[in-house]
Order: C-alpha cells, then structure tokens, then sequence
C-alpha cells in the first residue's frame, strides 16, 4: 500500500480540527460549572480556596494521563493552567460584586 | 426550593471531574495525532512548521470560543499551550531519531 503523505497529512489534521473543536466545547462547559461553584461559593460564604481537593485532582488527572497514554507531567501543568484560567474568573467576579 | 450548597458544589463538582476526563482524553488522542504528524512529516521531508495552518487554527479557534461562551483570548492562549507541547515532542522525535 503506497500512501499520498499530502492526503495523509490531511486526514490527521481533519481529526486535530475535531478534537479542537471538541476541547473548546468541553472547556466551555467546564468553565460554566466553576463559575456556578464561585457563585455558589461567595453566595454561601464558603472558602474560596480547597486544597485538599486540588491535590485530589491533580493525582486523578496524572493517573487518567498514565492510563491514556498522556505525559503525566503535561496533565499536571496543563490542570494548572486551567486553575489558573478560573482563578482569574472568580476574581474578576468578585471584584464585580464589590463594584457594584 | 432550598438547596444545600454542600450538595450543590459535589454535584458541580462530579460534572467537573468528568469534563477533565475527557479533556485528558480528547487531549491523549490529539497527540496521537500530532505524533503522526511529526513522523509523516519527517519521512517524506516535509517542511515542520506551517504559519498558514496555524493562522487557520487560532481564526477558527477563536470563533468556534465565541459561539460556545468562551472567553476567545483564552482559547487561543489555550492552543498556543498545546502546540507549545506539540512542538516538544517533535523536537525529542527528532532528538531520538538523530542519536539512532
């Protein structure tokens, strides 16, 4: 079997566009639920902050990575640069509400 | 209704937990194809990089944020961390391939 690497190439990058497409799309619905939880957060007076929870996440994250194949270590930064993302949010929420 | 912001923060957090899975996922099979991508593209003496292509995938991106309620600079931020990735596995491809 000969292969056109054009058409090849191609093919990979129709499959890249999708798992984009997919990733924004799953981003954007995780992004809903931890503004939900910052809402919920601030209306209850709850801590803003759990510790305990985030490192709970990171060990599940870089044990689902091992199990697909995924740098664990990628996992962990790429969690981080998430957090991060929501972080930014619900400061900029609170300083919203403050403002108001 | 009265809710039970205890409850509701387990409930928000469940839907987290999952969305990261198939983040984790979806991200797994991207760099599946990624990988085959850098070793088609080392085969047959394709040019690395791809300006054009990548113009493409931070338009489309971007609007693609827009529809779904993300914030648009985010996701580019967002593909810019994942090719930041991309290219690091090429570069150790190509590392391993030369040291062979």
């Amino acid at each position: 079997m000969t292969i056109d690497p054009t058409e090849r190439l191609l093919e990979l990058r129709r499959s890249i566009d999708n798992f984009d497409a997919a990733l924004i799309h799953i981003l954007a619905e995780r992004f809903r639920c931890t503004q939900a939880v910052g809402k919920l957060k601030a209306e209850f007076d709850m801590p803003p902050a759990d510790h305990d929870r985030e490192a709970r996440q990171v060990e599940r994250l870089r044990k689902l990575a091992e199990e697909a194949g995924l740098d664990t270590n990628f996992a962990e930064t790429f969690l981080n640069f998430i957090i991060k993302e929501v972080i930014r949010h619900h400061e900029a929420f609170r300083h919203e509400a403050e403002t108001k």
